[in-house]
């Protein structure tokens, strides 16, 4: 075992691990390797922390994702070249969702450096930073921490990770990690009590005159709420404003889960123009002031295909540190603190909220096959307060969206980004990060392959999520994104429900259902099963998706003329 | 269908993919995905290609590498953003072992760009080029392909791809993919006809005549091989020389299987000072010249912990396109010519070549538990003239080194780059790669889990190798590098032989063995059987390493001193 403390002081690895796990974090997703071996070693032996030894780099990547969409942060480790490299989508997800990510990574030595030895994981030449602005790419901060720098250096870049809310690169030589930090290690907060951001007294103060100005003036203001609030802690104070305003509130696809969907203020998704319900969409489309509290990412899928109908003229989008109001831009404005403001001096509204989101049909019955609607109709009624619901990319995800979430539960999902094969692994690290409810995931078959070997690592480490894995054996977001019928979305014939005990997953509850009983009876045993469970689920391809419409710029479909 | 070839003219899709066909390539490696649809539609109605839908994209990079190593090149194709970016450590591994592997991207059209949209796959902003640099910095060229530029940058690129022999990026958008090219279309050679280096007459009529005069001077020649003969399809001219020089010669671990071991010059492996057998040893470093054809990559893996006793004066390095002699550099002699010329006029020697490499002993026998040394000396003995072993990164490819391969039998390993799951997607490359002979694979458990959802891939496509998936239940080669005894070295309890059947893959004989009988067995069964075989090889964890010794720079392990 390596000592800690050599000279009293913390060794750079262990510093470093101790400091990022104050902030209330007690795992570190990785996969083992040499020029990491100090810091993997230090994830052992740091009190407070625990390995969580993931099947590849991708899957650990998006293991932190997920567990820093609960704890509101994540500690990942990959080695020199190969790990980091095979984590960068991961990463860079994390960026896309706001995540701050610890991505630590070793190095060969600098003995080997200043030799000028050539090393493996590498192209064979004494470029030994070559991979190092890759990896930084994905990421708003990096350092390279040594024994002089370390305790200064660490200070900013998590604060820096916390202020913008993204992921942090951080390397450790081999032989850098052992030795021991200079100058007075330093305790710091957990997440929870850190304010991360800060504002200037003037622009705050002005922005939020101006916003509870025009929301004075308003007839007909709609709120909408945005991911971003969760991604700083800021749920419940969001919450507080549309409850204490009393605003008919929506949210966009991206941010589905990101609201308790049980308060009367809320009414449902606004997808754009193309692709919401009438109701929402006349109430959003008819407002004289727009709310987002987060700002909306305007993108193709989170707008019915850029369909959204809100002028900027009649929009006031509070972000991270900025707040617009039609052309008029005010910097240095706290989201916590904009928001404490206005649940502060908000004139509560009376009258109606509009529409409601409500329970799903129980479509479907005894021996029909099933469909997406009878299956969401009934997973819908077996969520609990306090469940996480994960939701994978793809067709799956265009059906589950419009469902109503009961009061406390969660979901996460990431539409941005949008990479398949995230959801699997992301569900292990919501499960391992949660301290009470279940976690519950639903992935198509077409996503789900890209990282089902994660299964192995949560049969190992007693992880029980409730999994769903769609079966249509076919890629449906592509065959519905592209034109149908091409050999390039058909996927192999995988027998889903025998791949936990070929894991070696022990208790697993594992069946393959394809009617509406089938599914009663297992979601009946799963209310009573303590362990895991991983249910393969036959539904045939669906030709007309109900919601949203594809939603992508169709331009490459573009024909030419055929003249041969 | 879209069609290939509006106003007669293809479009740039189809006419990339043509293009790069002609090189004799037939398979296209890649997970579909939108702003790629159009590089996937080509792929499926290009006369002489097909798609392979691999599991994930990093497995495709991987199957890529493997194709390219048998078939010189390869294409690969992912999606903007998410899946470019989860290939880059595979096109990143290709780079280091000099393998042009073509990796095509879609990316949003220039429509959404001009207008400034939103798009998924990115980080919610209008940076549309954030991945080009990410995905380039892997690659020795790249272009940015269009109507105008298709037919003059495919040129250059492929030229240069395969000059340098590392892999290319080339980006197509969704909507220029589907657009005809300008120009007049190229009929491209085969690569095998290409001259892809071209010699400065004066420089390699110096360097040759050099070489010779001191060839003609030494007393002790020995000769080494490397793989960069493989790359650029120059083995046989490589063995040409040496069977005509008459030098014995050896090969180095990364280079394990660039030559026939039965040639009676091949003497062995030269692993440094530290790892080699006392006798080529001996030889090597007592030479007074060593021709090392290829230009030995000095890593530390390579060299037995830099430890090779071979000084620059006493060697002759012929590299790509450059040779070294002492402190003189000849550049611009194609590495083609330089050996063309050598075989012409090199003159024999005479006498003998020194130890030979043999079979290993077979160790072990009946109920014995099985052992490295036991299941190498059966497997040498199964394999067959036009076989391709597969090596995974590990103490499985320690343990296989040292082995005599059969004559005929060629070896694939990745031990530069040294990226864990390389090889099972290899392997599956590999086996549609070629044309005749068995692809066999051995890996450890500790890199197969990275990677085995390929295995659903090859059931698919009914590839049929042979694969030993050797189950000691932790990363051996970490345990060796690392301390002993540590968690993160653990591996879940994979049941490997379970998975071919929940993989879905038919005709698959899949079974597991542990003793000497049960391999022996096995073996027998699998030379009778048409289809793929998978076997779990349960050798448990060896502690002492016979050959060659952990070669890694250890001064991570430096202690420094414990005083609390």
């Amino acid at each position: 075992m390596v000592n800690l403390r050599p000279m009293g002081q913390p060794t750079v690895a262990a510093y470093t691990l101790t400091r990022l796990a104050q902030l209330g974090l007690d795992r570190v997703f990785g996969v083992p390797g040499d020029y990491a071996f100090p810091i993997n070693d230090a994830a052992e032996t740091v009190p407070g922390l625990s390995w969580v030894g993931c099947a590849n780099e991708l899957n650990a990547a998006y293991a932190a994702d997920g567990y820093a969409r609960i704890r509101g942060a994540a500690i990942l480790s990959t080695t020199y070249g190969v790990g980091e490299l095979s984590a960068l989508n991961g990463v860079m997800g994390s960026n896309a969702h706001r995540l701050p990510v610890f991505h630590l990574t070793g190095k060969p030595s600098e003995r080997i450096q200043k030799l000028g030895l050539l090393t493996h994981h590498n192209l064979g030449d004494t470029v030994y930073e070559r991979f190092q602005p890759l990896s930084a790419a994905a990421c708003c901060v990096q350092a390279v921490l040594t024994p002089a720098n370390c305790v200064d250096e660490l200070e900013r870049v998590i604060r820096e990770a916390l202020r913008q809310s993204r992921p942090a690169y951080l390397v450790i030589s081999e032989v850098q990690a052992l030795l021991p930090v200079h100058g007075q290690p330093i305790n710091g907060l957990p997440l929870q009590a850190i304010k991360r951001q800060h504002s200037v007294a003037e622009e705050l103060d002005a922005a939020v005159a101006a916003i509870l100005e025009r929301l004075e003036r308003a007839q007909r203001p709609v709120a909408m709420v945005t991911d971003l609030v969760r991604r700083y802690g800021l749920r419940r104070q969001a919450e507080a404003f549309i409850r204490k305003a009393n605003l008919p509130t929506v949210f966009a696809p991206f941010d589905k889960g990101c609201l308790d969907e049980s308060l009367p203020q809320v009414i449902g998704l606004y997808a754009g123009h193309e692709s919401s319900s009438p109701a929402v969409r006349g109430l959003v489309e008819a407002a004289d002031l727009l709310v987002d509290i987060g700002g909306q990412v305007a993108a193709d899928l989170n707008t019915g295909g850029w369909t959204a109908r809100i002028p900027s003229s009649r929009r006031v989008t509070v972000s991270d540190d900025w707040v617009r109001l039609g052309d008029k831009v005010f910097l240095h404005t706290a989201l916590e603190d904009v928001l404490s403001a206005l649940v502060e001096q908000v004139q509560p509204r009376s009258g109606d909220h509009g529409p409601r989101l409500e329970l799903a049909p129980l479509v479907g019955r005894d021996g029909d096959a099933l469909s997406s609607a009878a299956f969401t109709a009934r997973l819908q009624r077996r969520l609990r307060a306090g469940d996480t619901l994960v939701i994978e990319t793809g067709t799956c995800g265009l059906h589950l969206l419009p469902m109503l979430l009961p009061a406390g539960v969660d979901v996460e999902l990431q539409g941005l980004w949008g990479s398949i094969g995230w959801a699997t692994p992301a569900c292990m690290g919501v499960a391992m990060a949660k301290t009470s409810g279940r976690a519950w995931l639903v992935s198509g078959d077409g996503a789900h392959q890209l990282t089902l070997n994660e299964l192995a690592v949560m049969g190992r480490y007693g992880v029980k999520p409730v999994i769903f894995v769609l079966n249509n054996g076919l890629y449906g977001i592509e065959d519905v994104l592209s034109e149908r019928g091409h050999r390039y979305d058909d996927l192999p014939p995988v027998r889903y429900h025998l791949l936990p005990e070929a894991f070696g997953c022990q208790g697993w509850l594992s069946e393959k259902v394809a009617t509406v009983q089938e599914l009663e009876a297992v979601l009946e045993r799963i209310e009573r099963h303590d362990g895991a469970a991983y249910i393969e689920v036959m539904i045939p391809n669906e030709e007309s998706q109900p919601l949203p419409a594809a939603t992508i710029d169709q331009s490459y479909k573009l024909k030419t003329p055929a003249v041969e």
